[in-house]
């Protein structure tokens, strides 16, 4: 059996992947609980840095004196526990995972760390039930940015910092997951850029987990960054920070039921608040190519250039349309299309407006590129620019093909060749986009919800972008009145749409489990 | 320049086709005009057709000597004139076409029949704008079954039977050149079924001309069989007529504006409506293999049980949910949803009921199947089954493919190897009807409609379904009160939808026109 060896696991231990699982033919329960372990050991390491992530909050909490204080002691304790025991269980296990394993890992880890981020929720002032509790957490952690909650201004400081921190977790865990995990399991876009050939595996940084690292530090130092410039333009320092962690990771969390729409007449805060979500929403490897050589390697990504240019397109059309149609004044219009297009583009999911009342080319506009997404290799989430990129060659040859069948057509992204491998990748994962919002729909509008809610409610949930459409789950509505069972479904289209859909979904084919 | 010859024009005149169109360097407009002459000798042909089509109204309203018989003179004479003037001018030319001809003669055709055959609308009665019978002459040609029109009961028997004529002269119409033109093309489906390996083409019947006279006279025995059940199950003699043909040839226009509302308590007649619009939908050389040998042939085939099982699974749910959630009698229940569900999956258009007052779960999924569409080969538009077929196809694989790697995983369709060049049309093709739907979608919310008439206007025009969702274009509503402009992008949609799209935008490249 081939093994091979992924750097960014060497510190936490041996890490090895097989074509295959070949050895637990025949094997009882005890067996496969062994054969767990691995996954139960490093789920315990994921929920002590879970622990240590409620630290912030509960300083916060404790020098405010708020009883939002015990709500996270109690949570820390749960955590604790839970994974003392796992640790103490698999103390001496060696971390050997299969590829099987990763994918088991990989959705459970971002389950269970969901789970447990809800805490707070369910012990601390809002007392949400656990499913609400869980839609928020996972909603956090995915950096989708959907709410059940009203009267986030009366939040307790510690929960408000609690919900900013969740997001920042999820969008670090999505970009390292993106760039040393995934593609290892042949899923999402970052193979794409990470060919033999590629010249940043080969030269900015040799090994996965080096970039990893690399783009902590850059998610960092743009963090900062955004903290500074949020409370220089006249934010809170809570506020900042909070505003911050939740633009960097295109998650959309803010800390009011208004969103944005606080800073309606502070254009400034807006403009930088397109600023740093448009940074979560590039690819953290060109940052790092960036500081290393070239100046203008941004421009030189196709895929950056591509969401640019849609960006572009998208904002002068609809700022255009509101000028003319609804004669608004031109910066005020173009300030608040520019914030809230990208905002959906890159799937943050902040409202500086109520969008659904800015006429018919603005909602069905918005209803299309909520399925857009960012670049791939950052926070932000849906269908990827590249991916729409890829389908337009494969367009435009099948058209050259109808005139010139006996042509040979190249397919070249970003200057080097496609392989058909990713070809295959990316019209397989935009198929499974469609049919996982179309099934998802369905079940949701099974379950009471009017069409426009279903259908964008299933959309906004795969993409991670945050609001729907319509006036339940609207950019001015929240998740709250939504029947229980319709969480749970939204919940797990968020966790699918934030691990590339496949890696969900290979779990729930029955050849993953034979054998 | 290599030549190909089609037997099905060997009537006709000498067709060829070449790779390119090499001599055709510098020329000025009068070679241009040289060059497109057997373009317009056949257009010419086709408009006679159109004129003869035209005596059975003519009869009727001598025989009930109503004044639209004068529209309808009128029209002929005018046909008469365009094609008298063309074919003088292009008597002596042979018909010697390149693909590129071919796919101007293919969308032109359309087009020009489509205008002509508006004439008698805008002469007639209904005295409609142009625009308005441009809108239902389009929609009738193509087989969409979209209206402009209310107080369709109170039409002359003429216009009636006239409204009923175009549907069926489309409906054969597509299935021709599904059979004989498109493929030739390298677009649509039925190069799925013509491989070199194919059954039908080595044994059934050898030569595309002689499967398209043979589907011409199963189409004819469907529409009699339909008129004959009709008159039978309590029809009236024209409504039994226009019904067969609109049914058979998946078109859907009724002679009421409550289309088959009227029979909502004649189950007889709404299950024979049913039978011949699937008859319609499944593909007509599978008729040709059933007539000549193998009895089950139809069940054989993999694209008539995919969408025979969908109907199953669509109406099963529906009629659960219209009986469990709502307390419908059970069969009452059963025949409204199997007739609007086999009405708009076959991409018939008629409707028994407002299936929009039906529960959200209904409405979103009648949003989705407007989508689907019938068998390739058949008279209904849509995506078509087996390109969601193909599409599952490609999904199981990528999923097996991540669980085993370095596995090889055959791709068969209908008990066939599929080769490369039909997936990439497939894929292209559901691209390419994405991307139409939202641009399409995108203009006419420009133009004011709102979102959920906009996209499902454009769905259903580019599906060629007929009625689309929501209070304007819903199936109580109809399409009279949009705006000009949204007409003629609809019109455009329902031909390019007719057309498979690719034929229609190729024409919209630069390098199609290229020297």
């Amino acid at each position: 059996m081939a093994y091979h060896r992924c750097d960014l696991f060497a510190a936490t231990g041996r890490f090895s992947a097989g074509r295959r699982d070949r050895d637990s033919s025949g094997r009882n329960r005890e067996e496969v609980l062994r054969d767990a372990k691995p996954i139960f050991k490093i789920l315990a390491l994921l929920l002590i840095v879970l622990a240590l992530f409620m630290l912030p909050p509960v300083i916060l909490l404790g020098l405010e004196n708020d009883p939002d204080l015990w709500a996270f002691l109690k949570s820390m304790a749960v955590v604790a526990v839970v994974s003392g025991s796992l640790l103490a269980w698999t103390w001496r296990t060696a971390v050997e995972l299969k590829t099987r394993h990763m994918f088991i890992l990989t959705t459970s880890s971002w389950a269970v760390i969901s789970a447990f981020a809800s805490l707070p929720l369910v012990l601390g002032a809002p007392q949400l039930s656990f499913t609400d509790a869980v839609f928020e957490s996972v909603s956090a952690i995915t950096t989708t940015g959907s709410t059940v909650l009203s009267g986030i201004d009366n939040l307790s400081d510690g929960l408000k910092l609690w919900r900013g921190l969740m997001q920042w977790l999820g969008g670090i865990g999505i970009i390292v997951m993106a760039i040393a995990i995934l593609p290892f399991l042949k899923v999402g876009g970052m193979r794409l850029f990470q060919t033999e050939s590629s010249d940043w595996s080969d030269k900015v940084l040799p090994r996965a987990g080096g970039i990893a690292k690399a783009s902590t530090v850059i998610y960092l130092g743009l963090t900062l960054a955004a903290i500074l410039s949020y409370r220089l333009a006249g934010m809170g320092t809570l506020d900042a920070i909070v505003h911050a962690m939740s633009s960097v990771s295109t998650g959309g969390f803010a800390n009011y039921d208004a969103s944005f729409g606080i800073y309606h007449d502070r254009p400034l805060i807006l403009w930088l608040g397109c600023l740093f979500m448009l940074g979560g929403a590039l690819p953290f490897v060109l940052y790092i190519r960036l500081l290393r050589d070239s100046r203008g390697a941004l421009w030189q990504d196709q895929q950056v250039r591509g969401l640019v240019g849609l960006l572009f397109v998208v904002i002068a059309t609809l700022t255009l349309y509101r000028v003319l149609a609804f004669s608004d004044a031109p910066f005020q219009a173009l300030t608040d299309v520019a914030f809230n297009v990208i905002s959906v583009v890159t799937t943050t999911g902040y409202a500086s407006a109520d969008y659904t009342q800015w006429g018919p080319l603005a909602v069905t506009t918005f209803f299309f590129i909520t399925f857009v997404g960012g670049c791939s290799g950052s926070t932000s989430g849906g269908m990827k620019i590249f991916r729409f990129q890829i389908g337009g060659l494969l367009l435009a040859n099948q058209l050259r093909y109808l005139v010139h069948p006996s042509g040979v057509f190249a397919q070249r992204y970003n200057g080097r060749p496609l392989n058909d491998e990713v070809v295959r990748a990316v019209i397989a994962f935009s198929f499974f986009f469609f049919l996982t919002v179309a099934v998802l729909a369905l079940a949701l509008a099974a379950l009471g919800l009017d069409m426009v809610t279903a259908i964008t409610g299933a959309a906004t949930a795969l993409a991670n972008v945050g609001p729907g459409l319509g006036n339940t789950i609207g950019p001015a509505g929240n998740f709250a009145s939504l029947p229980d069972a319709a969480k749970w479904l939204l919940s797990l289209g968020m966790l699918m749409g934030r691990l590339e859909i496949l890696t969900v979904l290979v779990l729930m084919t029955p050849f993953f489990w034979r054998k």
